[in-house]
C-alpha cells in the first residue's frame, strides 16, 4: 500500500468523525479525537489512531457510556470531584480542569478525582495539560487488574501508570514522566501472543506466578511488575489514588479495556496541581533547569519526555506524520460509516 | 556480650540523652529519639540507634545546626512551607504537620513542602502519623546524589525514597508503602565494601556506568535504579517534589549523609495529605479493605507495612526489642559523656 501521510487537523477530523459515526457526541469526539492526533504527534502510535477502531466497538456495545453526562463537585475548597458517568475519560478530566488550574492557583494545591470513566489514553497528554499551565502536576490512572503482588499469583493492580509533569514556567514542558508499573505494556505481550512469538523471560508470569516464555499462559498469568516488589508498591500507589480515593471502581473488578464484554470498566483517575513557583519560594524554575542540564550533559543520557519533545518538533516541521495504511483504510471505513 | 533488651522508652531515653550531651536541644533530641525507638520497635534497627552516633558526630561538627529554629509559613491557603534552618528534619516536619493536619482536613487536600533540613530517617514513620489523623498522605524526600540517568554515568538523583501511608479510617496504618529508587540501600554496598566482600551483580554500577561486583567501584560509582529507567524516573519525580518544589538543596549538590564534611546537606521532604473519605463519598474506607483482603488471602503476599505492623505487635507483647550490645555501649557512652 501507499505511504499515508497526515496532517495533525486530517487525524483529529478522522478520529473524531469514526467516534461520531459510532454514536459519541461531538465535544466528546473531539477531545479523544485531539488526544489521539497528540499522541501520533508525538510518536506514540500505540495510543494514537490505532485505539479508535476499539472506542468505536465500545461506544456500540455499551462499554462506553455514549450518551453520558459528567459532572464536576467541590466538596472541600481544594478538592474537586468528577463523575464521568460511564463515559469518556476525556470530557471528565476537561471539565474538572477547567476548574482545576484557576483553583491550584488559588490555593496553592488541588486535586481532582474522576471515577466511572474509561480508559484515559496516555495520562501524560493530560498532566502535560496543566504544566503549560505553569502547575507541577501528577496523574494517577487505574486500569484492568494484571499484576499481583509479591509472593501471590492473583493480580490485584493493573499496569496502573503514574505521570509527573514539570512546567518550565513559561507555557511549555521541561520533563514529562509517564511511566507503568510492569516491566512493560500488557499490549506488546499481546502482540507477541496473536504472532505466536515467544515472550522473553521476565516480562510476565504463568498463571501459578512462575516467569514465563509463552505469551498464551502470560495473559491467562500476570504481568511482571517493574523493579519486583516494588513495582507492584508503585502500582498500588496508583491503585490507591485513582481508584480507591476516587471511588471508582477497583483494577480486580474492572472489566477489559480491550474486548466487547463486561459493560463500562468505570476506573478511576487522580490529578494534584502544585504551584510550585510558590511552594519553593519562587526558586523552582532554576532548579529544574539544573535538574536538565545534569541530565542532557551526559552523552546517551535524555530527560524523560525528550523523545515525545522531538517527535512533535519533526512533525511540527513535516506538517504531518505517517500512518500505517491498514490502519487509516479501517479507521476511514468507521469514519464514512452511517451512524 | 549478654543480650541487651530495651523498653521503647529506655531507648527513647538513651537516644534523647545522646543527642543532647552532643548539644541538641530538648524538644528536638525528644523528636528523633521518638522517631529511632519507633524504628526499633518497628522492627528497621538500620534506622534505629545505629544512626544516633552519625547525629552525634553530625551535631558536633556542625552538619546539623544544633540551635535551629525551623520557621512555618502558609504563602498559600493549602500550601505549608517548613525551613528547618539547617537543623533536624524532624522539628520542621512536626512544627508542619500541627498546620498541615486539620488545613487538609479543611480544604481536602493540602501539602507541606520542608527545605534545608537533615536526613528524615525513615520516611515513612512521617507519613504513618498522618495517616494515623485519618489522612492519605504521600511523602518524597531527597538525598545526596547516587543514581545516573539511564544511559549516563554522573549520579543525579538519591536513592530518593516516595512513602504512601493509608489510613483504615479509625486511628490506625491499613497500608505502609516506604520505597526507595533504587535496587539496595547504599548502606548495604558500603557494609560489603566495609567487610571487603563483593556484592551481587545488578546492586550498582561502577564509574564508568558498568555492572560490577567490586563494591569500592560501586561507591565511586552509582547505585543502580530499581527496574532500570523506571527507578531513575521514580527518583527524578521525587527530586522535583523533595528538592526543586521545596527549594532544598538538589541531591547533586547536597553534602553526605555520612562522614564529617561538607557542612549541612540541606536536602528537602515534601508531603502531601489528602481527606480521602471526602474525596470518593465515603467509599474509601471500604476500597482499602478490599485491597488488603486480596493481597493478604494469596498465601506468600504481604500488604506492604504487614512486616513492620507485625514486629511493633511483637514488640508491645514482649515490652523490650533486642538492641546490638555493641551498639548499646557506643550510645550509652555518647548519652553519658558530658556536653
Amino acid at each position: 500500500m501507499t505511504e499515508v501521510k497526515l496532517t495533525r487537523a486530517q487525524i483529529v477530523d478522522l478520529a473524531q468523525r469514526a467516534l461520531m459515526a459510532s454514536g459519541a457526541e461531538r465535544e466528546a469526539a473531539a477531545q479523544v479525537a485531539e488526544a489521539t492526533a497528540a499522541a501520533e504527534w508525538s510518536g506514540m502510535p500505540s495510543h494514537g489512531l490505532l485505539y479508535v477502531p476499539v472506542y468505536c466497538e465500545h461506544l456500540r456495545v455499551g462499554k462506553i457510556n455514549a450518551a453520558a453526562r459528567p459532572t464536576v463537585d467541590r466538596p472541600k475548597p481544594a478538592l474537586l470531584t468528577a463523575d464521568a458517568d460511564s463515559g469518556f475519560a476525556h470530557p471528565a478530566i476537561d471539565a474538572g480542569f477547567r476548574q482545576l488550574v484557576p483553583l491550584a492557583r488559588e490555593t496553592g494545591i488541588a486535586a481532582l478525582a474522576v471515577r466511572n470513566s474509561y480508559n484515559c489514553g496516555l495520562l501524560g497528554h493530560h498532566v502535560d495539560r496543566l504544566a503549560r499551565d505553569n502547575l507541577l502536576a501528577i496523574g494517577f490512572t487505574n486500569a484492568p487488574a494484571s499484576i499481583a503482588p509479591h509472593g501471590g499469583n492473583r493480580p490485584v493492580v493493573g499496569t496502573n501508570p503514574i505521570a509527573v509533569s514539570v512546567p518550565d514556567m513559561a507555557g511549555g514542558v521541561a520533563v514529562s514522566i509517564d511511566q507503568s508499573a510492569s516491566v512493560i505494556a500488557k499490549s506488546e505481550v499481546l502482540k507477541h501472543a496473536r504472532e505466536g512469538r515467544e515472550i522473553p523471560l521476565g516480562w510476565a508470569l504463568d498463571p501459578d506466578g512462575k516467569p514465563t516464555r509463552d505469551a498464551a499462559a502470560a495473559l491467562k498469568g500476570s504481568m511482571a511488575p517493574s523493579g519486583g516488589h516494588k513495582g507492584f508498591g508503585l502500582g498500588l500507589i496508583v491503585e490507591l489514588f485513582a481508584a480507591a480515593a476516587s471511588g471508582a471502581v477497583l483494577s480486580r473488578d474492572a472489566s477489559p479495556f480491550s474486548g466487547p464484554d463486561g459493560g463500562p470498566p468505570r476506573t478511576g483517575q487522580f490529578f494534584i496541581a502544585l504551584d510550585a513557583d510558590a511552594a519553593s519560594s519562587g526558586a523552582f524554575a532554576e532548579k529544574v533547569g539544573q535538574l536538565v542540564e545534569a541530565i542532557e550533559t551526559q552523552p546517551g543520557a535524555h530527560v524523560p519526555g525528550a523523545r515525545k519533545a522531538a517527535a512533535r518538533t519533526a512533525a511540527d516541521a513535516q506538517g504531518t506524520v505517517s500512518v500505517n495504511p491498514a490502519l487509516h483504510e479501517q479507521v476511514a471505513r468507521l469514519a464514512d460509516a452511517a451512524s
